[in-house]
């Protein structure tokens, strides 16, 4: 195993080994809601979210344990979005990293309160942590809230289908993709207790973040279904607009490389080590999801 | 005008300024969601639980600034619950105080969304509190969570047109209305700066609540349409258990009564005003909604 999937499988284990002792468990009341939440938040992501947090936390001198509450809370966070994302309503998504998607198995109802309980959680995780839990909280909810992460949702079924511009498709995913990459990575920085770097590190998230929806378009365009987990070419069956539709394959691809030399290149002349950083901005545009 | 009509009044009022003070403007972009959460948010509720918490704030000494934000958040967090309540895949309702409900305007997938966002905002809200405003998340976030306002919710429709016993109609209500009266009483005490009525003021809530969703059955069970802003009898008509039900109407109203009366007993030896809280005791079982 290389030095990045050993750093990816530890805080993906400090996260889940926190949710499970946090979660209710699948026996309480009510249960289907507790099994449903479970069955999303476990169901096997990368964690790349909570790895960036944990390294953001690192490479500016502080320890993993400071970070994994806001680690925790970005992942539980995610997991709401996809919940409510893949219902019938918006991309009525069947599978989910090769899986039933919650609605499906639960139903539409369940899955749409356990994705509020999953929102409502990242907040109580938050507000739990020793070192600025209300500056933490009020980073999270302005990134996910009305003009971050839902604000790139609504753009992107209101535009479904349709010809849209560059501005919009990068309105889009600099909302519904990069401001939860973008809070990864502060909060990481506001758990480490110092904000010297909050600003070169924001600007690392930011490049990071687009590129990862680059890539996200390439992987959809070029990808088989067993790699992706969810039918090859969706986003083009459905006319969804993606990087790919508007610079052709080889120029987003070239795109989302440009992307990643500029954002490690902020990553001199931090306290801490920043190898995990530098291997996170190459991974998110290699990787197989 | 009596005094406790002013009371909410003026409540309802102080609540939203402040929120139209923050909320972004019906023209920031997406136009259409920011228009949704305003529709929701400013279609005239009577503002109970702001009025609650900006009572027991004053009750223990403290000011109404103190209690605006806390107050602003319960009604944002309140009126979410209400949005995703009236989803098709909840109990699918068109109308909700006489006006077209929010996914009936603005389609189902935005509705999901603008309470996404509310319940986000309330969080926010409470973040940007001068006293205690990692508590306060925390207050709010158990109260509204998987074993709070959506343990009812949950246990709710997993439970319409079954016959169900009395115990889990009490877990419902006490969860579903309950929770959400009794964090607006104690995030008023919280915002006093003052514990010292924590306790007393927690049983008075939970008294009021529960004294709430009996009259909220009741009012169902007798009222008009015009009154009620919905369907008559539609509780009935679904087959939805209620007390009434349970206890027909006579009895109904007189456990109503009494846990009023167990409620506005605990009022004694608070350093502020309490009429408000005795009003508003009694108003939650004499309301037309």
């Amino acid at each position: 195993m290389n030095a990045l999937a050993a750093y990816l499988q530890q805080s993906s284990r400090e996260v889940e080994t926190l949710l499970d002792s946090l979660l209710p468990s699948e026996q309480t009341r009510p249960a289907i809601l507790h099994q449903a939440m479970r069955y999303s938040l476990f169901a096997g992501g990368k964690r790349l979210r909570p790895a960036l947090c944990f390294a953001a936390c690192e490479a500016c001198g502080g320890t993993r344990d400071q970070a994994v509450r806001p680690a925790a809370a970005l992942e539980v966070l995610h997991t709401y979005t996809l919940i409510h994302d893949d219902l019938p309503a918006m991309d009525n998504d069947d599978l989910r990293r090769g899986k039933p998607t919650c609605h499906k198995i639960y139903g539409e109802a369940n899955a749409i309160l356990a994705g509020d309980a999953l929102l409502t959680l990242a907040f109580e995780l938050l507000a739990g942590s020793d070192l600025e839990p209300a500056r933490m909280v009020m980073e999270l909810a302005k990134a996910a809230g009305s003009t971050g992460v839902i604000a790139g949702q609504v753009e992107d079924i209101a535009n479904e289908g349709q010809a849209l511009d560059e501005d919009t498709l990068r309105f889009i995913h600099r909302h519904k993709t990069g401001d939860l990459i973008r809070a990864a990575v502060r909060l990481g920085v506001i758990a480490s207790g110092t904000d010297q770097a909050l600003e070169p590190l924001t600007r690392y998230a930011e490049h990071v973040g687009l590129a990862f929806q680059i890539a996200d378009d390439v992987l959809n365009a070029t990808s088989d279904s067993d790699t992706l987990g969810k039918a090859v070419g969706s986003d083009a069956q459905r006319g969804k607009q993606t990087f790919v539709a508007f610079l052709g394959l080889e120029k987003a691809r070239r795109e989302a490389e440009r992307l990643v030399h500029e954002a490690v290149a902020l990553l001199g002349d931090l306290p801490g080590p920043t190898a995990p950083l530098n291997d996170l901005a190459w991974h998110v545009i290699r990787r197989d999801r």
